[in-house]
């Protein structure tokens, strides 16, 4: 969806004046485009660059030393006029001539071919390079047929360059040439763009689905498959792409391009298998990128570009630029660091245990390998609660903890750990795996609980219960919430509370738990008529009322769970 | 939707990676986190920024020489664990010191804390700076209850650039506080985000709503209303925002943020109200940034950040930075333009007619006010049939296109121009605003047929036939479309060969036309069994057949309507 706008016809214009509010010391706002707000060398070729709007940031964001002298902006989806090119050209010439460059598109073929006839009639020489990378839209053998989608960036960075290194202008057009010869694009959509104003997409894809070979304009694509995991993706944008490998070619400059709504680091976790097959293939890669860099409105999608390079066209990719949107080179000097760094993480130091606490350790080992068990089966649920007042990842959190932590135990049990040693190193595993408020409650809980233990003796019954009100301790010193916070404390505290009456009662250890648990349970449930009070669900009152803290009942469930183990005889 | 991913629980972890290859000479990646990969002086205060992953570039992209020295990465909207932190700062200390940065979330707080402790009880001086921006979490008055968003940005970059001018600890620390304490922030969500992995939003907001105060992860809001149009919602952030400005201050820092799905074209469009806003409180901007900086995957919406500025803090907020995301300074070296730009459009030269020439100027003025009523009404229902196969602007350029030559051809007239003149300044005026490739085909229809009239004399019904075909043949010579492209052309054809016919058989105009007319008609409609070939809509023919071209549509509907004019008499 486009959202943001006042009157949907101004939107393109409007947010070209904004672009430029944001970046005075790169461009200069001129009627239907922008110019570079720096001075540039007399008879340096210009190059100026455009097509519709919509694309950010191409166009107006390639605007810069080393890059576009100028850009042309059309509306939303819709070429520029001849007579906005020719107008924009006119303030981007410096006396070296100009290279036109624009994706190949009927309209934008027509207005800048138009435009250029009228410069040169005026005395300009204007060479015309338009971009034609999409390998959906026609043959290899048609290159020249091709639509221009994310290729443009490179085609124009290299232009850019040579123009900024002194080229003569026919020498820019070769170079610029030889870029666009040796582009490819190929690209998937998830899911449509809304022009401004507009109540539908221009487009949509079935949920579930991907579109194969868009268009930037919401054209929906040649084919359609199910949506494919970041590999499948990976092979299959890469795959298309090195079928047209040239047989020599070794080194390729890469764009990952998101289309408007894809995340970069969805862009980010695809580069990881793109790369993989790039390299599989035998190609190095050249200071590849991952963002945005040709658009679609809102489109959610992405598409990846190879650049066969040469030594020339390698030099002219490389090569410092400073646009708005795309910059190489440093802005502070700085030196790599050559040091490798050491991986400091050392094996955890096990102290020797006596027979019977390693008894005890693979007690407790096997408790948590249930507890791990029951909290994957109930990572959906708990996620779920979760998600009423918070951001869902609490069934996420306790699953990769629990797992972490029975790992860890079954790992310190290997080794000969005793049991605190052992419940304290699954408590640090938690803590570190899960991550978040829970992992790190429940990393405290643990091994606050493992020091009512030793690694020589077998626990009693008393140091159970010294070792959840230690757990207790731990949680809320440093955790810092408290009973009615709408948190995991307030299962834990009644649970706590009740474990100790039951004991000091002389209740065997069995149903001094289970009472425990039970009141664990109730004060969980008890939650949903709480508001929180605490952190990140703070703003959140009214809607979580009515629903239970996840933390509370995750601590409630394993609490159960424990009970059970204890019937059991373990 | 969150789509490109293998294994969700891998996500945070396969992005940061991908991160790291996509920049390997700002960043290299250490467990949990990346730190610089560039050297840093010995006995720099080391700031080291995190929180959870899907907030990119929060937090890693800020990793850089004048800004921070390393950010932990929890998984996502997850806080890293007390190990991670630790395990990143160890990495990431010079001697000097270290200054924890994280938005104040109670996971953060606690993990952030823990590890302090444990870094202190090593030896390593450690000072925590929790951000606090957020004016919807909490009152002006417990500003340091608030939670961080977006204000990690402005609070970060300056502490990074104390750090780096060689400030002590304790100073860094001083100015990171104070940043923070003059830093709020209020944002609104139009849709909510989705994990990568699950198959529905955190939260969801009702279509047309948009929701108020909204958190980083998946937080719906404090309150909802109706979606704004850019300059109420530029009033809405910066009010809220305004009412907490100390009354002295007259400079700030403002970062407009997009929380992922939002386009950056929507944030300038928002900037431009936004700058308008603080302008009249009588604030100076210093050096504003619209774009992503804390994200929320792919949550649609924005945020608005403001710092109001001391001498100090202006002066660590414009220092040079170079992070992947976020960089301030040149990458080449450029002095800016100092000259103004001079706007060389002239009004258009009008060459003296006579009087029954300027009669008849006002009879095509007329003709073309009711083609641009016709094409107003017609809007929707052209962009409804060019949205099949093409991208749906074309309703919106007919009417754009048509306005502008109406306007312009009264302005003609008003200056006392003849017919020809008339045409022809109206063609361009049509082809300069509609812009596409419709609008450049009209202006070439348009003026190549007022080659056939004068300024002199009235045109014959002979000079409206030859206009006709010098019509067709510069749209065919330029457009370079034939019969059968599923274009304009296919309607214009038919009917440029029957007006000839026609007339030539000796029929009056008005007959002449109204058969050329329906010809058009029916050419329009046979379009709909027609696959393109041309540009953009070429990889579109499937989904095209059985529909006619918007292009060949509106061009007969023009003719039928001129049939009409004529039979009136005019």
């Amino acid at each position: 969806m486009t959202t943001i706008f006042d009157a949907p016809e101004e939107f393109a214009a409007t947010a070209l004046a904004g672009f430029c509010r944001i970046y005075p010391n790169h461009v200069r706002l001129v009627a239907n485009g922008v110019v570079r707000a720096t001075t540039v060398p007399k008879g340096k070729v210009s190059v100026v660059v455009g097509g519709g709007s919509g694309h950010y940031p191409a166009f107006a964001g390639y605007v810069g030393p080393g890059l576009a002298d100028a850009a042309v902006a059309g509306d939303v989806f819709a070429s520029p006029s001849t007579a906005a090119v020719a107008r924009v050209c006119r303030h981007a010439h410096h006396g070296g001539g100009i290279i036109l460059g624009f994706g190949n598109y009927a309209g934008d073929v027509l207005n800048f071919g138009v435009a250029a006839e009228r410069l040169r009639a005026e005395g300009i020489d204007v060479r015309i390079v338009a971009v034609t990378d999409d390998v959906a839209s026609a043959p290899a053998a048609s290159h020249a047929m091709r639509r221009g989608i994310a290729g443009d960036l490179v085609v124009f960075k290299i232009a850019g360059a040579a123009a900024e290194a002194g080229l003569s202008l026919d020498e820019v057009e070769r170079v610029a040439r030889l870029a666009n010869d040796r582009t490819v694009s190929f690209g998937v959509a998830f899911a449509g763009c809304t022009l401004p104003g507009a109540r539908e997409p221009l487009f949509t894809v079935p949920k579930g689905r991907m579109a194969l070979g868009l268009g930037i304009h919401g054209e929906p694509g040649i084919s359609e498959q199910d949506i494919a995991s970041a590999s499948d993706l990976a092979a299959l944008l890469a795959d298309k792409l090195l079928a047209e490998k040239p047989a020599d070619c070794t080194r390729v400059a890469a764009v990952l391009n998101g289309l408007g709504s894809t995340k970069y680091e969805e862009l980010f976790v695809l580069w990881t298998a793109v790369e993989k097959k790039l390299k599989a293939a035998g190609l190095d890669l050249v200071q590849p990128e991952a963002g945005e860099y040709v658009t679609s409105l809102d489109m959610q999608g992405c598409s990846l570009t190879l650049t066969w390079l040469t030594d020339e066209l390698e030099r002219y990719w490389t090569a410092p630029c400073d646009a708005p949107a795309f910059r190489k080179g440093r802005t502070v000097a700085a030196d790599l660091r050559t040091d490798t760094i050491a991986d400091e993480e050392a094996a955890p130091n096990i102290p020797a245990a006596t027979e019977i606490s390693r008894r005890t350790a693979i007690c407790i080992r096997d408790l948590f390998a249930e507890i791990a068990a029951l909290l994957k089966d109930q990572e959906a649920e708990l996620g779920r609660i979760d998600a009423v007042a918070g951001d869902g990842d609490h069934g996420q959190g306790m699953r990769r903890g629990a797992e972490a932590a029975a790992k860890a135990m079954a790992a310190a049990v290997d080794a000969g750990a005793g049991a605190q040693t052992t419940l304290a190193l699954g408590g640090d595993a938690w803590a570190d795996r899960a991550g978040g408020t829970s992992g790190a409650i429940w990393g405290l809980l643990l091994r606050s609980w493992s020091n009512a233990f030793s690694d020589s003796e077998a626990p009693d019954d008393k140091a159970v219960t010294e070792g959840a009100q230690l757990a207790l301790d731990g949680v809320t010193r440093l955790g810092r919430a408290r009973v009615g916070d709408k948190t995991l404390v307030d299962a834990l505290v009644p649970f706590v509370e009740t474990l100790k009456a039951e004991a000091a009662a002389g209740k065997p250890l069995l149903d001094a738990w289970t009472s425990a648990a039970n009141a664990a349970d109730a004060a969980a449930k008890a939650t949903s008529s709480l508001t929180p009070r605490l952190g990140r669900a703070r703003p959140l009152a009214e809607k979580s009322i009515g629903h239970p803290d996840a933390g509370a009942v995750s601590l409630a469930m394993v609490a159960q769970l424990v009970a059970g183990f204890i019937g059991k005889g373990r």
